[in-house]
């Protein structure tokens, strides 16, 4: 199970209603954030999220709104006393800036920052893809690896339910059962990957369709609700968000970097679910389950 | 009149219940704006509070708590499209600070920053003193000069109304009145200047004794009870902000930089005030009005 935490789903400057970029997504407890604008860490403490939990921080692109909160949110895990290492992904620069932040404010981060390029463990992979933006920009992609587990429903069925049984076919044993042999590869069944998209600043981009290819969710950049000039500014309208969605057959599409511009954004879910019905605007501190399909 | 916004009442990291220092003082249309925690900028907004009327900021000292709000705070007036200068006081790493910060994340202000001193005009002073940190750090006095007004309560006995007369008389110059010479020294009274003291952080300090002499109301460093060890770390507990405050014979104090680790600050106003009885603990977003006195 995934939760993604819209920690802040406003964009360029912040307003009363919505805080600058910062999501959080949670599979157990790996926690892994992605932007920190300001205000982040105070946002996190809303929800009552440990920030010490926080394994890795994707960065998206090196403008203010995005990136602002990280030297803050480092300098509060120092506070705390944080041993453990920090992974982040990014931009070159945000190496540059974490170190230079640190220096001028006199700080020395006592756990070891790790820049990375990806990350994957047994049960997770996170990569970032290329967006269309006025800099040097990228979206991530958080996934939760597909599994194999046990068709629950058709053990039932065949009345079997003693533990050991269970263990056997799960490491892939032939077992004696009743007087048949079960065959494991009738009761495994693959549990496809999770994943969640979450592009950044970005204009209407192929790239990003291509990138973002039937994922379960994705954050799509609407900073606009449909001015024509959205992408002279390297942004999205609601209307280029759901056409990425559409055409990247993706499952689910949350409309993010709402400008303050907008108090209500009734009208960003009718626009674009003309082309595209399965949208939502989050709220900030809102969170929203991606549960394993059936 | 003067007011005292207390944006930010915490310090080191926010919690929940206070946000990192950021303290707005204002007289009429001018305001200036003393530290810049993370936040500062939305807590601003929470008061709807115009961050374009900011005509001067003065940072105390360049830990991150202090500072780390300042880059984004100056984006988003730039993002307004901001003209008018802003005058910036503080330690000397305050324009580097603002310099590498703005070319790491591709911000270019569309307004100048001059980087001054202290401040003067017609109404206002604004100055910094030494206080007791780990690194370089200043206070900052806000004062409103001593005017001359006319003595309102004596026209009125002595039954002068006119306006053209009241002119006059303000202006200095004698005035026929029913048969008699008025003349200005009578009715022309010293209004004394306003001022208020902000530590940022400090210890129990001799400096900010000598400095903050007879203030109407100071804000002192409080971020312990009364740990004993708070001087170790460059602060002070609430015996030592009242002590200053009853040494300096200041008219009233308000305990500041609260530490994250108190939720409840009775205990605080309760201590201090065994020492120094005009005492309070001020919430995140509320202010404080300081009238002349008759």
């Amino acid at each position: 199970m995934i939760r993604v935490y819209f920690v802040g789903t406003g964009g360029g400057a912040p307003s009363p209603y919505r805080s600058l970029p910062s999501y959080l997504i949670r599979r157990e407890g790996f926690y892994a954030l992605f932007d920190c604008g300001e205000g982040t860490q105070r946002n996190l403490m809303e929800y009552r999220l440990g920030i010490m939990s926080i394994k890795l921080i994707g960065i998206t692109h090196m403008h203010g709104d995005h990136v602002l909160g990280l030297p803050g949110l480092i300098q509060t895990m120092g506070l705390l006393d944080r041993k453990e290492p920090l992974y982040i992904m990014g931009p070159k620069a945000i190496k540059d800036f974490i170190e230079r932040t640190s220096e001028l404010t006199g700080f020395r981060a006592p756990f070891e920052i790790r820049f990375i390029d990806s990350y994957e463990d047994e049960n997770i992979r996170i990569y970032k893809f290329p967006t269309c933006h006025t800099i040097e920009s990228y979206g991530y992609i958080f996934e939760e690896k597909e599994r194999k587990g046990l068709d629950v429903e058709k053990l039932r069925r065949d009345g079997i339910n003693d533990w050991q049984i269970l263990r056997e076919l799960k490491a892939g044993k032939e077992v004696r059962f009743n007087g048949k042999t079960l065959k494991p590869e009738d009761y495994i069944i693959v549990k496809p990957a999770i994943r969640v998209a979450y592009t950044g600043d970005t204009s209407y981009c192929e790239k990003v369709i291509d990138s973002v290819k039937g994922v379960n969710l994705l954050l799509h950049d609407s900073t606009f609700l449909d001015e024509k000039d959205a992408r002279e500014w390297g942004h999205s309208n609601a209307i280029d968000a759901a056409t990425v969605a559409k055409q990247a057959e993706v499952k689910r599409l949350a409309l993010i970097h709402i400008s303050s511009r907008y108090r209500d954004t009734s009208q960003f879910v009718r626009l674009a679910s003309r082309i595209f019905d399965k949208v939502f605007v989050p709220e900030d501190l809102s969170y929203y389950i991606l549960d394993r399909e059936p």
